[in-house]
């Protein structure tokens, strides 16, 4: 009886493991992959977004939730129309994959963006200003977004900046330096990319092509181009190859070609006509969908430049932006669980950002960052009219700091203290070159980087009183944190470098190709 | 023909789920829990480490690699005696999970260490300062140490410091207060942990006891009490409850009854004198291994008091021999990989540290820290004996500062700017009191803290010099770092509090027991 039993059991045991194991390959639907001592199963996911916060890392993602969690800023991110919902979590942090990756490029500890961008495009490590070439620049490397269109899936690129700009530029160009925008742009027609969209390319630099021939070489590359809301609304999974900005961009629009900061949209553009990281996202979405599958690169490019200038208040808005973007992508994963992967990361961390400052010790005043309500940059760029126009007193100007960063108003808590008067002071005599530098070249540099000195103190100043410090105006070595969701996430857990995380996707997604090619000689019809 | 086929394949496929869905209850070897979208399988293990890293996130961690990776560095670091071995990456860094927490207090965001040490010991928030009771310290919470040791377990509490310091003292005692030293040292005595080991107790601050005394307790409580290697050495399996230092705990060492700091083992205690954390661990696993196997928790208490007093130097120290103590734990994992989990996590982030800074750009020069080779904590000793002697002119500190940091060797490009002289000159007057505080108190702030002016100026410089800074002397809210290996790691991936880490581990381990309890009279035979 006893036997019996057993040899049931060992009958039904046997034949168990036979159909569990021959279920993947069976089904041929699964995968199983030993990655660094995790095994995981997944079926290839028909759809990969790629979401790059430009200069984001932890601490830029903490703040962001520390803000949104403040009673009082709801109201304040609502101005973005779009996807935005009542949160106090970022979406990316509730995936359930969590990775952490180094980001040192070949030639420097401390990576830059085409470096950064040519690792995560392509797996690749290059050297400083590099866009997707090998170290010495001699090979170019294949991006995911080549492999992928070569796979037969649709590609989209979306930036807040401009799509020549280093990040997106790594996915589907190739050149020896991130400054050779006529080159990217000319490589940009011939991408086949089906989908651009965000800001527009850096027409403003060309030596041998204006704004319209640009538009014509668009049109005649196949790209529908659309700038305003009607238009952009009005494109259908029907439409082509797309190029989508806004308007704006036929001079040069003071921004370098990129989407307004989110807290100017009530400033710069109407609401009605800015078009956001998440609008662009939810219509690629809608006119990448087919039967193949997509892989969309969507950066949000200026979290980077406003920790590059340590302006915390946009930050925390550039960040939310970028996070209501990945909210987008999340509802389609909602939509499509096994089908659908999304990885977001940053390239590298800007700035130096903490929460918390030797000033205010354990404490963190977040309300305080309420008042705010321009960039650094409209600010500096008002700053530098005063000094053009001479007329500004520095009572003017402590006056203008109240009405636009809240500074002086005790009311909230946000009263000027003798210390800061006097390094308020001394920056606006240098902003109005009222006096030359006294102090010295090294204090300069750590005090106001390349900024106006000015409105970088404000900015300083304004953290500081929150709570929240700044070491750098420059990127960091910080790892960059790896978030994923969807068919694979698992592969994105651990600690890794910033390569690998290319390598992932492309083992996620089947993406594959030569890992280097020599670059076809350069298309003459461009330089006329 | 097709039906049969049918049939057999449908029969095989229930089968194959009974077995399989019966093999984990069966057995009894292998748990299946659903979190955060993971689904996680593992056997309950018998051995659980748990490390902290008090003051320790992603730029420490960062840092330390970075350092270790540097040429020049090796022989530094093997002046500890124990388990270094040649690595450009930290052990922690290879474990195959990671997960990221939030860790604000329940009345304050940024964290401190009592607060931070509650969640992590007993999956509960609590309020600042608190020792594992709730927010309004009517109640005790029962800790994973309690839980294991009424499960059977033996229980080690290891730390760099005091062994009633916050950390550790979550793990074990509950109080309303982390300054109640005396108390906590009671409820040491009468904990049954069986292992506890690094620093002392902060007897240097009883009212009622003397050290004498506490000895004596020990002993009547049944821990044998070692103080040196050869004792140390010694201890075997069957020595029964332990407690294990350093010499020199008699009176105050000057320290806080801590370990000395890494860096300082060639001037303060001789290598054979001093046992590492290293060396505790190692020998913690071969006194507690028994049949129904251990919790062991491990701090690395000084790398916060070296980021707090912005000494980069000695952080690096403090993370590498804190690293080479989870090494002890690995190779046991690589012994045991069915029956160990490694948790590994700091409790915050201490001083802003970045790898990066406004002065030197995206540059970093790892190789300007070699020539430090002095703790903050004896240099800073150093000065204030000068203060009191007041015969040391700046020339001569500068020559001290050559010889402890390397400032002003121009061989290892180290000269010191104007920029820097003036900043030294003003913070060596206030050391030696030659003048009053002519800065504002607001600046004294943000440039000393509350340490030495001459000392901190010369850490910071030194830090700035090789492209790292810092943003405060306290903690900050950047989430942690999670790292694990073992049985039941994957539990660790994703972001999450750090009450889920406590959470997470008693999960893992089968942990249980009542969350609060009222806590017991106290024993009045400790009070004499």
């Amino acid at each position: 009886m006893f036997k019996n039993k057993f040899s049931i059991g060992a009958v039904l045991l046997v034949m168990g493991l036979v159909v569990v194991l021959c279920l993947p390959s069976c089904a041929e639907r699964q995968k199983v992959v030993m990655d660094n001592n995790n095994v995981v199963k997944f079926r290839t996911p028909k759809y990969i977004f790629f979401f790059i916060g430009d200069g984001m890392s932890l601490p830029q993602i903490r703040l962001a939730e520390a803000v949104l969690a403040t009673e009082g800023f709801e109201e304040a991110f609502l101005r973005e129309s779009g996807v935005r919902v009542e949160r106090d979590k970022l979406f990316m942090s509730g995936f359930p994959a969590s990775g952490l990756a180094t980001n040192h490029a070949n030639n420097r500890f401390i990576t830059g963006s085409a470096a950064a961008g040519t690792a995560l495009a392509t797996g690749n490590k290059t050297t400083i200003n590099t866009i997707s070439m090998n170290d010495d620049r001699s090979l170019a490397q294949t991006t995911m977004a080549e492999m992928a269109k070569a796979g037969g899936k649709k590609v989209g690129i979306i930036s807040s900046v401009s799509l020549d700009h280093a990040t997106p530029a790594t996915f589907y160009a190739h050149t020896e330096d991130r400054n050779n925008y006529e080159i990217i742009g000319e490589q940009l027609l011939g991408s086949g990319v089906d989908y651009f969209a965000g800001g527009f390319v850096r027409h403003d630099t060309y030596k041998n092509n204006s704004y319209e021939d640009y538009l014509r070489m668009l049109g005649d590359s196949g790209y529908l181009f659309v700038d305003n809301r009607e238009q952009f609304e009005a494109l259908t999974n029907g439409s082509g190859k797309v190029f989508a900005t806004i308007s704006g961009m036929d001079s040069h629009n003071g921004d370098d070609m990129a989407l307004p900061y989110n807290i100017d949209l009530d400033i710069q553009n109407s609401k009605d006509q800015t078009i956001t990281l998440a609008e662009f996202t939810r219509k690629g979405i809608e006119l990448l969908d087919n039967e193949k599958g997509f892989f969309m690169m969507v950066e949000g490019g200026k979290i980077d430049w406003v920790c590059h200038a340590n302006d915390v208040v946009s930050n925390v808005y550039e960040t939310v932006s970028f996070d209501n973007a990945i909210g987008v992508a999340l509802e389609f994963y909602e939509q499509h669980p096994k089908e659908t992967l999304i990885v977001v990361t940053g390239d590298h961390e800007t700035g130096g950002l903490s929460i918390g400052f030797a000033g205010t010790g354990y404490g963190t005043y977040f309300e305080k960052l309420l008042k705010q309500n321009i960039s650094f940059k409209l600010y500096q760029d008002m700053v530098r009219n005063w000094a053009a126009e001479g007329k500004v007193t520095f009572d003017d100007a402590l006056a203008s700091l109240e009405e636009s960063f809240g500074l002086g108003d005790t009311t909230v808590g946000l009263k000027l203290t003798d210390y800061d008067i006097s390094r308020l002071k001394n920056a606006f005599n240098l902003s109005m070159k009222l006096e030359k530098f006294s102090v010295l070249g090294e204090e300069r540099a750590v005090l106001y980087g390349s900024y106006d000195p000015f409105t970088v103190t404000a900015t300083r100043i304004l953290a500081n009183k929150a709570g929240v410090g700044w070491t750098s105006f420059s990127h960091t070595a910080l790892p960059l944190v790896v978030l994923a969701i969807g068919e694979g996430h698992e592969l994105f857990n651990g600690y890794y470098d910033n390569t690998d995380i290319a390598k992932k996707i492309m083992l996620a997604g089947g993406y594959s190709g030569e890992e280097f090619f020599v670059m076809p000689p350069v298309d003459s019809t461009f330089v006329e």
